[in-house]
C-alpha cells in the first residue's frame, strides 16, 4: 500500500471546481466529481433527524441506481431546512448538470455544505454548470478540493496504490469539515473515489466498518450536522476480479479505513480554535461499544476540553466523564494516564479492566478562540 | 402559599457551619442540618455510574432508617474515586457526629462537594464536630448555607409556608452550584427541610416530580456530577393530618416543585461565566419527554449557546440540535421562535406541532469567561 497525501484522480475520473457566487467571497464554492464510466456508489449519511434537501434527493437515487456518473457539491448554503422548495433545488441541480451531462439525473448525485435556513440559489449554480462541465480534467481534483472547503484552513486529501492479484486499484478521497465553525456547523463531507471493480455489497461493507472506526470515532462538541456525508463511488476501470469477500476485501476494507482515518484525523487537526489535538485511548473494555461510549463521552465534556487547553491534568473530570456515560464499572476497575499536557499532541489513556475490547478517538480542546469564532454573526 | 427568598428553618430544625480547615481559604466548609425529632428522609442522586463515598453511605442508611436526625456537609473535597477509604471517611464522619449526638450512625446522612480523586481530612472534621454541635441554632442556617458553597456568588435559599388543612406547615431549602467551576465539577446539592408529617411514600411522590420538572431540567453544559444530591427531611413537627394522597399531597407537592424550581433557577442565574440566562420551552411535544429531549439538546449544543453569547439569532444551530436529538420529526411540523438577544434574559420557543405537551429547561451561554474558568488548575 503506497500513500501519499495528495488527490491524485484513479483512473476514469475527472474533477473540477468554479466560482458561481454562492460564497460571497467570490471563492470556489460549486465542486464536480466526474466518473467516465458507471460507477457504483455507497454512503454514510449523518443519523440527525432533520436532514438537508440533498441528503433526500441522493438518498433516492442510491435506493435506485447502479450507474452513477457524477457528484456536484456547493458550499456556501447547506440547503437545510428549506421545506419542499428545498429538495426541488436539489433536484434541479441534478437534472441541470445531468441534461449537460447527456446521463440520467438519477446517476447524479448531490451534496451542499453552508448556512442553514436559507434557500439555495438555483439559477447561479444553472448558469455555471457548463463551465463546471467543460473544465473537467485529472488536474482539477485541486479545484473541486478548494470549492467544498468552507472555513477549512488546508485541504484535506489523500491517495492510496493498492496491489490486489496481479494488478493496482487507486483509491483517491477528499474531504472537507473544520469542528464547529462560523457560519453555521462545519459538516463533514468525503468523498472517496477508487478504480477497483467491487461488488455493491463489499463497497458498503469496507464503507461502514471505516467510517465507524473514523468519522463516527471524532468529535469536536458532540454536534452532529444536518448534512454529514461520506461517499465512495467506484467505477471498476482498473479491471480487476471484483472484489466480494476474502483477503482482497480485506486488503481493499483495511485501505478504506486508512483513508478514513487520515482524514478525520485532519479534520480535528483543523478544528476551529484549537490548540490540542487529544487522542483518547480506551483499552480493555467489554467490547467496542463500550469503549467508544467512554472514549466519546470524555471527548464531549466540555470541562475535560477545557482543562486540556489549561494544560490542568484534571482526574476528577475524566472520572466524572466516564460515570456519566451510563456504563456499569466499580471505581477500583478505572485505570487514567494522561500523557504530557505542554505539547500540541495530548494523549489520554483509560483501562476499564472488564475485557480486550479498545477503541480511539480524536478531538479537540474548548478555547475562548472557539467561541469567538462561533459567537460571531454571520 | 406564601414564599420567601430567604432560608427560615421550619419548626424543629437547627443548623449550624463553620470552618474546619478543607478549604485552603478558611471560609466555611462544614455544615449540619439537624432535627430535633426524628424525620423521615428521602433523596434523589446522581444517575452516574461513579458515584462519591458519601453518596454510598447515604444510600445504605436511607435503606434501613425511618429516624433521620442530622445531615452533616463538607465542601472542599468531594471524597469521590478514593475507593474503600474514602466509603470509611464517610462512615466515620457520620459516626463521630452520632456519637457527639448519642443518635444511631444511620440516622446521619453525608454529604460532599469539591476535588474529585483526594481523600478527605477526616481528622480536621473529627476535630471539629463538637463545636459544630454545640453551635447549632435555628439561625445557624445561614452559616450552613454558606459552608455549603463551592464558587457559588450568592446564596440559594427559600422558605415557604403553605396552608393544609386548619394549620400550617414550613418548607425551607438550601441549595449549592454554579454550573461548571474550578476546581472541578460544581455539584448540585438540595437541602430540603420540612415540618409537614406526611408519609415517605408521599414525600417520595413530590420530590421525584419536582426534581424531574426543576434540577434535571437545567443545564450548564451536560456533565454530571458524582455528587449530585436533593434530599428531602421531614420531621412531623407541624402536626398536621399525615399528607398521603388527595389534595394535600398535589398542594405539598407544588410547593416542593415551587422551591425545587426557584433554587433550580438561582444554579443558572450563577452559571460560572455566564452572560444569558436562557429559558427554552418546547411545546405541543407528543409527551414530556420528548419536549424535554429537545429542550435539553438544545441547552447542551455549544454551538446554541456560543450564538447566544455573541447575540446571534441562528436557527441553524437550533435546526441542527433538534435533528440531533434523535427525535422523528419533519422538519414543516417545526416552529422555532427567538425573543431578544439583547438582555439578559433570552427566551427560545419551539414548537413540535405533535402533541400537547411541554417542558421549560433553563441555561446559560458558553462563553471564553467559562473557559478561562475552568482552564485554571486547582
Amino acid at each position: 500500500m503506497r500513500k501519499i497525501l495528495k488527490a491524485i484522480l484513479p483512473f476514469g475520473f475527472k474533477a473540477n471546481g468554479i466560482a458561481c457566487g454562492l460564497k460571497k467571497t467570490g471563492k470556489l464554492d460549486l465542486a464536480l466529481l466526474y466518473s467516465e464510466f458507471p460507477a457504483i456508489a455507497c454512503a454514510k449519511f449523518t443519523t440527525s433527524s432533520i436532514i438537508a434537501a440533498p441528503l433526500v434527493v441522493s438518498k433516492q437515487h442510491l435506493k435506485v441506481a447502479r450507474d452513477f456518473r457524477a457528484v456536484i457539491i456547493n458550499s456556501g448554503n447547506a440547503n437545510c431546512f428549506t421545506g419542499k422548495a428545498g429538495i426541488k433545488d436539489a433536484l434541479l441541480t441534478a437534472r441541470y448538470l445531468a441534461e449537460k451531462l447527456k446521463i440520467p439525473t438519477r446517476s447524479v448525485l448531490v451534496n451542499s455544505t453552508g448556512i442553514i435556513g436559507k434557500r439555495l440559489d438555483i439559477l447561479k449554480i444553472k448558469k455555471m454548470i457548463p463551465e463546471l462541465v467543460q473544465g473537467l480534467s485529472t488536474a482539477g481534483i485541486v479545484k473541486a478540493q478548494k470549492a467544498i472547503m468552507t472555513t477549512d484552513t488546508f485541504a484535506k486529501e489523500i491517495s492510496l496504490t493498492l496491489r490486489i492479484g496481479s494488478g493496482e486499484i487507486h483509491i483517491c478521497a477528499i474531504a472537507k469539515g473544520a469542528g464547529m465553525i462560523a457560519p453555521n456547523m462545519a459538516t463533514v463531507l468525503c468523498f472517496i473515489m477508487t478504480d477497483a471493480a467491487i461488488t455493491s455489497k463489499a463497497l458498503d461493507k469496507a464503507l461502514s466498518g471505516a467510517v465507524d472506526k473514523s468519522f463516527n470515532c471524532i468529535s469536536v462538541d458532540g454536534c452532529m450536522s444536518t448534512n454529514d456525508t461520506v461517499l465512495a463511488l467506484a467505477n471498476g476501470v482498473a479491471g480487476n476480479v471484483p472484489i466480494s469477500g476474502g483477503k482482497a476485501l480485506a486488503f481493499f476494507s483495511n485501505a478504506i479505513e486508512t483513508v478514513c482515518l487520515e482524514l478525520a484525523r485532519m479534520v480535528i487537526l483543523d478544528a476551529e480554535g484549537a490548540t490540542k489535538f487529544i487522542q483518547i485511548d480506551v483499552v480493555q473494555a467489554k467490547n467496542w461499544h463500550q469503549a467508544r461510549r467512554v472514549a466519546l463521552n470524555i471527548a464531549n465534556s466540555a470541562l475535560f476540553k477545557t482543562a486540556i487547553f489549561g494544560e490542568n491534568p484534571n482526574f476528577g473530570r475524566v472520572v466524572a466523564a466516564i460515570g456519566a456515560s451510563g456504563i456499569k464499572i466499580r471505581e477500583d476497575q478505572l485505570k487514567i494516564r494522561l500523557g504530557s499536557l505542554k505539547s500540541k499532541q495530548v494523549r489520554l489513556w483509560v483501562s476499564l479492566s472488564c475485557g480486550k475490547a479498545k477503541c480511539t478517538v480524536f478531538t479537540s480542546d474548548l478555547t475562548p478562540r472557539y467561541i469567538k469564532i462561533n459567537a460571531a454573526y454571520n
